[in-house]
């Protein structure tokens, strides 16, 4: 039995998933976004955040009626530069799409623009978003509440959320910087790689209900560690980052933290989220700061190696070597990801087929 | 020779720093800010960005004509909701002060406000500037370009700034939630006071040329490490949040990022920052999101605790009880400290003495 990555084109893989979507209620336009922001996710490498997640995440919470097909989503609150969404449970993509596209016609309009979300979904990967306004030569902001899996300094066993940070910032003739973190030591998707794998993890990434770091995973009773692993080594800043992630995205829309859910408030794949959009023209003409942010670029290129290294890599830019790649190679998935999703299509009946 | 604190009153320190930089040329009401704003850092236990530094960085600077003391501060671009200022290298105080107040000018016309800062100095502790908002019921954001310090992953040798996350969330009845934070393991500042007391650092603070961990702070010839500590554990997460924070306030504002400088370009003290606000109200009622932030802090502090823990901090909580005590019985400054400001208030002929 072959684990090969089997590579299939952007395109093709984008239509198959629309179709999955469209076949399971979602409006036609709703699905090619949201087809677009999961292609968008494999092309760029975040494999954790790409089609392999449609069967067992979003496919799922559809068919549970955890995710609403066809949401009413509606801005409950405005002002020149800000609103509030609530996007009526709907797929996270859709809800991030309009929120995004949202904060960048304020931008547009004043400089800035901030629009959070509640009563949303899982919606993929957060760079996807941030990397929008590039397209219009902002700055892009995108933060994300993710599931409970931190264990905050001092407490015992996961209590907030593996929440994510992903800014993007248009560049000339270098790649955009792209940064696209989670606030936890590792984002949850390598602890569930190396499960699939059966290999270790660090010391330092997760500990048990004991908060002894473990290198087994099945061992991780307790949960991730914060940015900085441990209070001495910045600990209180990856916690502090997470903490802030959590405000503006849940209680700055008017909806529930990390912290406070429970069986009654929660289920798997609930979010909020919180866009940003600054518009570089109101700061500078355009071309100026794309010649400066060359320049910075290059100027962390050109820093003194340490022995061994050919290249330092700025956030983005292994991303972008990623995806010209895979645009021009095809996507490689894992042979089981491939059937799940052929499966899916027979099941479904979409039109094409992988 | 005693080393025990000597405790002064933030009002007479307040009076006596604002006179030294009135007798260095600085007007009256911008000597006040900078006094307020480095009493404001002690009174919150941010010693390493207070008096102390008096003496030894801003009145050099300001001798050394590094810092301009009747700067024209000037906006040199803007729109609705953002603006750029030129500082015309005053003290980042003033500059900082100037340019979150009309961040929050912005903000309260259109719910968000961002300010670049170019041609400044060093500004202090960046949520002095952040709480700021918290006056006018808004969320505060301050950052600040710091200087080199940080080895990049992959780099030899520090070659990025110590750059600064600043970020502050109005609460109710419980303390307002206050990050701040450098984008290294640790600041600056934990190494000179490990030198100073001639105490070791923990492995993984800080490395000598050729990356190797060390504990002997004499022995750092390389530089601090980035937040996550090796690449493993999330370096480049901390590597990209202070990139980030040096484009935000430095491309961003037509300045020169870490990287780009050399003599020539540069000198001790020099500084770009980025401000922010977020009007609460343009989001939803005042009271509502206090209230909801007390129950997030709570929810935080009901978390499950580790053995022997009492009580999980969220960011600003121990600053707000240092400063509740620091307001009531004084500011505790260093004998050595004290001796220094004495004989600059001597030597500059001060109203007040200390």
């Amino acid at each position: 039995m072959t684990t090969e990555p089997v590579r299939i084109l952007a395109g093709p893989l984008r239509q198959f998933t629309a179709a999955v979507f469209e076949k399971l209620g979602v409006p036609a336009a709703d699905a090619a976004i949201a087809a677009d922001i999961l292609v968008a996710a494999d092309l760029r490498g975040v494999d954790s955040h790409g089609v392999a997640h449609l069967a067992p995440f979003y496919v799922q919470r559809i068919r549970d009626g955890r995710v609403n097909v066809t949401p009413d989503i509606r801005t409950v609150a405005e002002d020149a530069a800000t609103a509030v969404m609530d996007a009526d449970r709907a797929l996270g993509f859709v809800a991030g799409h309009r929120a995004m596209r949202l904060a960048m016609s304020k931008a547009r309009e004043n400089g800035a623009g901030f629009v959070t979300v509640r009563n949303s979904t899982h919606y993929g990967a957060g760079a996807c978003y941030a990397v929008m306004a590039l397209e219009e030569d902002m700055i892009g902001i995108s933060l994300t509440q993710g599931g409970v899996a931190i264990v905050a300094p001092g407490g015992r066993g996961k209590g907030i959320g593996s929440n994510v940070i992903s800014v993007a910032v248009p560049a000339g003739e270098e790649a955009p910087f792209v940064l696209d973190m989670s606030t936890g030591v590792v984002a949850g998707g390598k602890l569930e790689l190396a499960a699939l794998n059966n290999r270790p993890i660090p010391a330092g990434w997760a500990v048990d209900l004991d908060n002894r770091p473990v290198t087994d995973v099945k061992k991780v009773t307790g949960g991730i560690l914060p940015l900085g692993g441990t209070p001495a080594f910045g600990a209180y800043k990856g916690f502090g980052l997470a903490v802030l992630v959590d405000i503006l995205s849940s209680v700055l829309s008017g909806d529930i933290t990390v912290p406070e859910m429970d069986e009654t408030t929660s289920f798997p794949g609930r979010a909020t989220h919180f866009f940003g959009a600054l518009k570089v023209a109101s700061f500078m003409p355009v071309e100026r700061f794309k010649q400066r942010m060359d320049e910075m670029v290059r100027a962390h290129h050109a820093l003194p190696k340490a022995e061994g290294v050919e290249r330092i890599y700025l956030a983005g830019e292994i991303e972008a070597e990623t995806e010209r790649d895979r645009r021009a190679r095809g996507i490689p998935l894992h042979p089981d990801v491939v059937a799940s999703l052929r499966e899916l299509g027979l099941e479904l009946n979409t039109p094409d087929r992988l």
